[in-house]
């Protein structure tokens, strides 16, 4: 790998900067690109409406026929979700491990894209050529199995991109993360380090997976006379194998409930990332044959989501499962910001329902924290340091890491995504921006909606709707029907006669002025009807609905 | 005070149990009932376009000849911001204590009832009477100053109420709880006792006020070169004080900024609550005369709220403040359940700017943990235990507290706003059910908002609407003009003209084939126009705008 003309090396976050979500990075290399990841985002709160959110891809379409392929480093939502709907406009490879790959088939499917889409299983230790890139998959330790960190080699340096990662010296699945390559790499010299940054503010180190095993233990031994829920990440294979595992110990039988539980367990276990004791799964319908301090069930919805598992067997409207008092149910989780309230209302429906439910200290993180993020930059030993995966307050946290390591101010960037970061052993600087944002995915459609369809909702969500009708005739712009007026969301009609009639007065009041002014033009009627409109229902109720005339013509 | 006609006492809940909110309690002897708080709560994420929430007093209204008045606990907006919408509807007098008062003046200016509404003020220790009950005012300590329980004599026995409470044994303005008047009451016999569950699930002692002015002594002394921007509660006075004390003592000027924080500080100050050194404060106005090592600014918005100071700084949307680099933005408060993701923007925005941010372990809680609630059930000893001010998980969380010191599970009563309970020393139990709720306030309006406008704005806010027109004949039911489609909030028409076409095709077919089929109910043909297009929009996109037809008629 020669760099012969001096070339050097782009680096160019489409996505996951300033945000925790929709990763994507693309590595430029005179005509080659590689992708690391592609992945969503859930809408923010103001997304009013909006299923999903992907990343803008036009730098990538533009230059599509550099682009080698994307190579993932593992398979969570954040990092894999945008895949099919990126695919359908830039089918390339992709490069991932075994049971990443797996889940990323499970999209495939059902986008019907299998056929089309190329797709190899990289082993970790392996290295793939993509162009005038290699890249060597790193085993680390995450909250899902096959995770890995990539070490790009381009002739302008090798950067190391921990993927998400914690360190975990006795990890439930397979080994712990490889500390020795990234010491042996580092040793090389690395030109950049492009690191987790989720748990950049938190002091210390995360604890191992194994130690909730413990927890599940000490939990099945206090609550041995009732039903056992617990609500957990779907992708989270070790934590499922640590309840099937306290299960089996305990003598119980183990349910699994919630649609993406049901998938991801399955292809865990066809992959052979889970080890289940024969007879200890059983299908829902058969827990009526046992006793409840025989069971436990594993579910979605430990983030409060309105339609997963638990959530409706909270308000009494799962089929299968009602929660009746003695049952234990524990949340295997922490709230992702933003949760807390709907976790907290499943909590208190529980609650309601007689269930005794634990909260807390019965998960760990899958991220590194401070301790293991110093371990990283020391094994690696950087150039240049790229925080990635986070807000900006994470990104800042670990910048002040690298900085506490030695790494000088100004070899640590903070990007944006869009940055175009340019970077050789001599130098690294931000020569430009590419395009880039959020394409909103509603229903069917992807992109329809845009800021002013948002807009819009918003503001039928905060006052609703007032619809004026009116039909003139063609030339002498005489009323002929009208004015009616249909409200939405605005005040209950039925209570609210008098105030409905008096705004039907303020319309013919201000079509009556049209006329004697002479206006004909249907937009400053139309204007004329809305402003009126508008002052007359804030002076009566501080309040603005979306106004909407419309003229027929007859 | 003797019951002569062995009458019983009814405790019956309005609001704020299974809520942190709206609390409101009628406590009612034969033809007596005094009313113990009045707050509002916030909306909830469903209640779109909701300023607040107030409860439905339509017991109180139906009994309006037995209620002597309201008696206040403390000035938080959960206890007192009902209370201009409630006096306006039942005119009663208002007591409780100076600080309390003062803040509930600022709120009866605003709704100009200083004129109609009686109010008086207690001092701890002292009673009022009111009909056949005595109230008595007992000093606690809480986040805001002049917080009081009440000792409710009734012939049928004493309830004791603690209101909003922690023990601060060394409290920043005024005494410590009143403990040995609880003590003394206990000893006389305590019917019951209604306790503060907000913290009933938190082990341990809730720290004192004051060791929160030490934290800000070391944060002083570290930043001695930097502005200091604090964001904290505005009803939280003690905590003002101690911002004030520290900036004394460390040489910085003090501004005050945000609406509701020069309010309260103003109320403060007058009574008496504050205690501001000469030439400590000064206005917003006079910043630029001191260099920044020589100011703190005391801010609302500690909750991400985006009208707030802080928030408005941290968007740079500020007339006068701009945040630089260097500035340090500390936290002095904990997130309430539900803003965690509107603080982190916050923090992320100030970051950005250059912001140094801190917000961990700036703040304690006014509320009592398990060790304090554990104290008060000690001194007070009841009978009865009725768990109030909390989600059911607080509320279930006191009664396992109660049940620990040797309440029989009998004598603890988890309650539902609406539940009569009625209760002597023989007995107690729920006896019947009052109407109870929430009345949205939107704007001006009071109650005009319901569940089918608040469905409605839901229905809009998720996928828009889609408003179709057509002008018919009278009597040939002849179409003259339209159908024309205008949608709002559902796709970016410009980009999606041909499925509006086809829309239209499709309310085309749909007229034609009632006109086939002769039917000429209008009803009837605006359903088959929704059903046809609402089939049609599901298919295309996997959304459902709201469909309203419109039929005018020339």
């Amino acid at each position: 790998m020669k760099n012969v003309n001096n070339s050097k090396l782009k680096i160019i976050p489409l996505g996951g900067l300033e945000q925790i979500g929709m990763n994507i990075t693309a590595f430029e290399f005179e005509d080659s690109i590689v992708v690391v990841d592609c992945g969503l985002s859930f809408p923010e709160n103001d997304m009013l409406g909006i299923d999903l959110v992907i990343p803008d891809i036009t730098y990538l379409k533009n230059n599509v026929e550099k682009v080698k392929g994307f190579v993932i480093t593992h398979g969570h939502e954040d990092h894999i979700g945008a895949l099919p709907y990126v695919l359908k406009e830039l089918n390339v490879p992709v490069y991932a491990t075994k049971l990443t790959i797996g889940l990323i088939e499970n999209k495939l499917k059902e986008h019907n894209l299998m056929k089309s889409v190329k797709r190899k299983v990289v082993k970790h230790g392996q290295s793939i050529n993509l162009g005038a890139f290699r890249i060597e998959f790193i085993k680390t330790n995450h909250s899902i199995a096959d995770a890995s960190a990539l070490a790009i080699y381009s002739p302008a340096g090798i950067v190391i991109h921990t993927g998400d990662f914690k360190v975990d010296y006795t990890p439930v699945f397979g080994d712990a993360i490889d500390l020795q390559r990234f010491g042996e790499i580092g040793k090389k010299g690395v030109l950049a380090l492009m690191c987790d940054s989720t748990n950049a503010e938190r002091p210390g180190f995360t604890m191992s997976e194994r130690t909730v095993g413990k927890t599940f233990d000490n939990i099945f031994a206090e609550h041995r006379n009732t039903r056992l829920i617990i609500a957990t990440f779907a992708s989270n294979v070790d934590r499922v194998q640590q309840i099937i595992n306290s299960a089996y110990k305990f003598g119980r039988k183990v349910i699994v409930e919630g649609r993406s539980m049901v998938n991801v367990i399955g292809t865990a276990s066809e992959l052979g990332y889970l080890n289940v004791p024969e007879n200890t799964l059983i299908e829902i319908d058969q827990m009526k044959n046992y006793p409840d301090e025989q069971l436990v069930l594993i579910t979605t919805g430990s983030q409060g989501e309105s339609m997963a598992a638990l959530s409706r067997m909270a308000a009494n409207m799962h089929r299968k499962v009602q929660i009746k008092p003695g049952d234990t149910v524990i949340f295997s989780s922490s709230a992702i910001p933003g949760n807390e309230k709907a976790i907290s209302n499943v909590i208190n429906e529980l609650s309601m329902k007689g269930a005794d439910v634990i909260f807390q200290d019965v998960h760990v993180s899958g991220h590194a924290c401070q301790e293991e993020i110093k371990l990283i930059y020391s094994l690696v030993h950087p150039k240049y340091a790229i925080p990635v995966h986070g807000e900006y307050r994470h990104l800042k946290a670990q910048a002040g890491i690298a900085e506490s390591l030695g790494i000088p101010k100004d070899n640590i960037f903070i990007l944006t995504s869009g940055d175009v970061l340019e970077l050789d052993n001599q130098s690294a600087r931000v020569t430009g921006h590419v395009p880039t944002g959020a394409i909103l995915v509603d229903g069917l459609g992807v992109g329809d909606v845009g800021n002013i369809v948002l807009r819009d909702r918003q503001h039928l969500a905060e006052d609703g709707i007032m619809i004026v009708v009116m039909t003139l005739e063609r030339y002498s712009n005489q009323l002929l029907a009208g004015p009616d007026i249909v409200s939405r969301g605005f005040v209950y009609v039925r209570e609210s006669e008098s105030l409905m009639e008096e705004a039907r007065r303020v319309v013919e009041n201000a079509l009556d002025n049209c006329m004697k002014k002479h206006i004909t033009d249907w937009g400053k009627i139309k204007n004329t009807v809305k402003d009126d409109l508008s002052d007359f229902l804030w002076k009566r109720t501080k309040r603005s609905p979306m106004i909407l005339p419309i003229i027929m013509e007859v």
